[in-house]
């Protein structure tokens, strides 16, 4: 536990990478929503794998079934449940993973946690690929959010030492390969490349706005939407930081600089800055709602890695096979996002109670 | 909500900043513990107020009385609970806060959630008085962790941009002003300083280690060792930030500088570096859990500052009046060890259900 | 755990019948609820101790004081903390508890769960005293609910064998000793009475109705109005039933007698009968909603009684000194008016968040 | 919300009686547990429909495929899910549900609660149907407690106005009829037989009763065995009573006919008597744990009911179409161990954290 999370909706996610199939159940979405399901397919594909030169060669249709919480394609107020076939698996590339754990992956704190009866294959339940149902449950909650005006967007702030320069936009976030300046995009690619091509991989930075946001979203202390997102945010393999606003960078700053003026504009109260990145105690400000999630590098490099044989404890070493990605991060935006949604609509819920 | 966190441990805090009282339950505690009283004294005293230059000058007794939870000084099984009284108030300080809400604070946020009804007075619930109860539960879940050969020790690891050196140790946890370097101790006090002179204040970054873990705490997805700290320490007013192990750091790494090599040593695995910072797939590792984490300045200056009249939605100015800490990393210390305490108890007891 | 309850509003119910204090807090009422608290008190008292013939002699102030969560009397949005000062104890009366449990009592499970740390005094945490907080949030949430015009109104149904005659109204829950029939009525004091006389105690049958009720509250499952108010009836310590509309009576009865007709009056639709106590598949029909919950007899009673010796394991005998109720069943029907009202308003904010 | 439950171990059930599948996923099971596959087709078989004269024609396989939580027919640590293709469907035999509730359903609660988009075929999410993945769930569970010792048994109390003599055993559970008197079961059937013959239908209670339980489990207040079970209970359609131990029948009594005294038997404190259930304070005594659960009649019947257009809210009649069980409580008899064994296990698993 607990691969399930929400108070006001419940978002659960079962499977292994190499299980029949992977999938999630959403508890507590409104009757009567009708799912644009090309709309899920094109945001739930920006994750998909196989698409292009820095990410895994693996294919899956991850096309989801949805075998609960539907009539004729609209919520029904009853759990929804989709599932996803892992149909192009290989398990044999993974089979001496139980006695050689791979660095940087599960394999090892798994095998003494569940006492050696974990599925290994592909890191089973703690594979990336879980982050499949997270996007089907977050690009259904989208769309939810999108007919409240919140809309959600994001772009890749940083790969390895290449960062982007600019603000992030709606126009940005539409990109196949999301970053302001396509300078930048075309460094980090390179960047991406050539960490490939010495078989080696790359960390980054996810950058994401939420906008429209109502003024009151999130609760005090346990429940602020720092908490909330950082919560669900973690849940995506491989994220090791998160910041809102200009997050560390405010710990070098005088509160002098780092306080939001308030202001009237169109006779609405905002804030001159927003280096709280939309949340004050917690609560958002009506400002976007701003946060980026650090992504440490894919653990799983072609490279010769030092490792240890479980079975007799002599050191042993290991060269990953199967299929990865040199980069997670531009898969891992649309995850992102989907985290985002999530924390964002269950906080809704919350404040739906009193108004 | 949600004021109360926890699954296996639950603490629920109360009170307000100038409410008759502050204070904590915590259900979950094994009958049988004796709280060493003095201990605890010794490590809320850390957070106390107004013990030097560099806090804020209110004074309170914050002398917890515990109504319940208790036999002969003992855990019997009951909810623990625990209230502070709020003796040194001076509530008129802040009557012009309802209106003029001020920057950086929960003021503007809170007026709109609650509809105007929120306890403006002191940041009402959003005050950083209510980490006083915070580290009572956290002081007294310490105990019980001790009892298991876990412990958890903290630094200052930056205040604005002097950076301390070194690694953190115990004997550095336990100095008053906890940094590796004395030197740099003494640059970050003339930071604080020099801040405070200017009617000002300047933020800060604590790092928090948590050693003697056994491996296999934290489970998958939503609940590993990130996701529930993360979910407790951005419940500590003014953190917006939170890495753990190298965290930012590592998204600017290739995988085979980041993963951390497995090797045996005294026929125990153990990793050869730590950069992931005791955590993989959210499961400790065995090694040290490290994180830090990064609070904001203190909003509150005495600089005169640009906001909003909230009743006549007129641009207005305000000075903070009252008393506060120019720095308020240095008495976070010991919330951001309370906030560690409690994650990786009801880790620990989540754990304990398998074993 | 776990003395806390609720989803949408959080109950946190704390004290032991002897510790300093006993007390609540309640976690998502609305801001800007002016409590009435001259009717919180009329509400309080019907349960308080020491008022008449057939109570415990134990006589408490049972003056509740709201510590946190109000602004000049009015709800603020933070946790609402209310405490009673245990002021008559006498703990001595009780010391011999410790090793020779009371039967029907929880000294012996309690005693062996918590390895003999439990507090045994009074009951300890067990004690029927805490249903004194649970009367607080009750009476609180209550008024919530009639700014609502949900009402909760009960009687008792029986004493013993003596069963109430005719319909519960309001006009019979407004009865210091709430029944249909007068005669009824005397002739379960009578009971009462004899059982007093005798050192003995009696059982009995409460029943409530929540009327005004919305068409839809409640949810599939484990979160059906059934569920949601047996989980907090049953916090109240001596009853060991419960049944919904003619309950445990449909079992013996053909469907086509039980199936409630549906038919419209007034443009509305109804039931012309209410053997489903204003319940289908857990969700409310707006018809009133009917409970009933069985109380055992008061365990303690003067009359010598066969127990343990847990020091020796030799039969030992036990005469329960201290004060105690022949029947709790009088003051135990606020008790099930406020467990009703919580689960009810806990059921309205999931249902609000959808409308 | 919610259609899931458990703290320790999370039981969350999805699907409609004519979406593409039902199912459930249990998180929390420990890893390493082989199951016995044979066992809990046994199991799952005795609710099955389509199996005798008193029972739906509905046929279905009800052959759970579980695509996630496993690694070579062991539990691996992750989230077990179970999805039962709905292949017999007739949804046709539904179609005018949507405008004319069934009395007794869920229908027009549902209709209401979910604006008109529930699933009203076959009751949708309300279906008994959703027991299948109940007792995938508890069959699973059942074999995990039979592991530590704990069994648990059932038997038909009643049908109808007949009612079953004498105690309930082991030898008697293992009964295709569960009763302890042949002569009583062979009446009961003919009364379901009589109800059947007329287009009726008829109730009956289910006794059930967990042996081998350690003392001490259970927690106080909101926590206790008897909120626990009830909780899960209730999630049964049909159920709308029960009681523990002795039930309603202890409000008649005095206390010294209802207190369990305490006695030493082979050295181990016991009660000679058990009309508390093996329930004190919540708690388990060590002693049986003893439950009656009340289901009302199967609602659907063959003849004619008066019902309500709800397009034209004018009066309307209806009979019943598709297939139902003349008596449901024969079928119920796994359902209600089912949820006893994961009530109890979620128990368990709070309890095993403090030993």
């Amino acid at each position: 536990m607990a691969s399930s999370i929400g108070s006001n909706i419940k978002l659960t996610i079962f499977g292994q990478s190499h299980s029949a199939a992977i999938g999630m159940t959403l508890e507590g979405l409104p009757a009567g929503i009708r799912i644009d399901f090309d709309k899920l397919e094109a945001f739930t594909s920006r994750r998909a794998p196989g698409k292009n030169a820095y990410s895994t060669a693996r294919k899956e249709a991850d096309k989801p079934e949805f075998v609960s919480g539907l009539r004729d394609g609209t919520t029904c107020g009853a759990p929804l449940t989709a599932i996803i076939r892992n149909t192009d698996t290989r398990s044999n590339d993974y089979s001496e993973l139980k006695v050689l754990p791979r660095p940087g992956h599960a394999d090892y704190t798994a095998s003494v946690k569940y006492g050696g009866f974990q599925d290994y294959a592909g890191g089973g339940h703690f594979s990336g690929r879980l982050t499949a149902p997270l996007c089907i449950a977050g690009g259904i909650v989208l769309q939810v959010l999108e007919s409240l005006g919140i809309t959600v967007i994001s772009r890749i702030a940083s790969i390895g030492d290449v960062s982007d320069d600019g603000e992030l936009l709606e126009s940005t976030a539409n990109k196949p390969f999301p970053t302001v300046s396509d300078e930048k995009a075309q460094k980090m690619q390179e960047c991406i490349a050539s960490a490939k091509s010495e078989g080696d991989s790359v960390g980054g930075i996810v950058e994401c706005k939420v906008l429209g946001l109502p003024i009151g979203l999130g609760d005090p202390m346990f429940d602020g939407m720092e908490n909330r997102i950082a919560n669900i945010v973690f849940g995506i393999p491989a994220v090791k930081g998160i910041e809102f606003g200009i997050g560390f960078e405010a710990s070098k700053l005088r509160g002098s600089q780092n306080n939001d003026p308030f202001e009237v504009v169109d006779g609405k109260v905002v804030t001159t800055t927003n280096n709280c990145g939309g949340i004050l105690g917690g609560i958002t400000t009506g400002m976007p709602l701003v946060f980026r999630a650090a992504f440490k590098p894919t653990p799983s490099i072609s490279q010769k890695q030092h490792s240890v044989r479980l079975d007799s404890l002599t050191e042993g070493e290991l060269v990953v096979k199967g299929r990865h990605d040199p980069c997670i991060v531009p898969r891992a935006v649309p995850c992102v996002e989907a985290a985002a949604a999530i924390a964002v609509y269950d906080a809704y819920l919350e404040y739906k109670k009193y108004i």
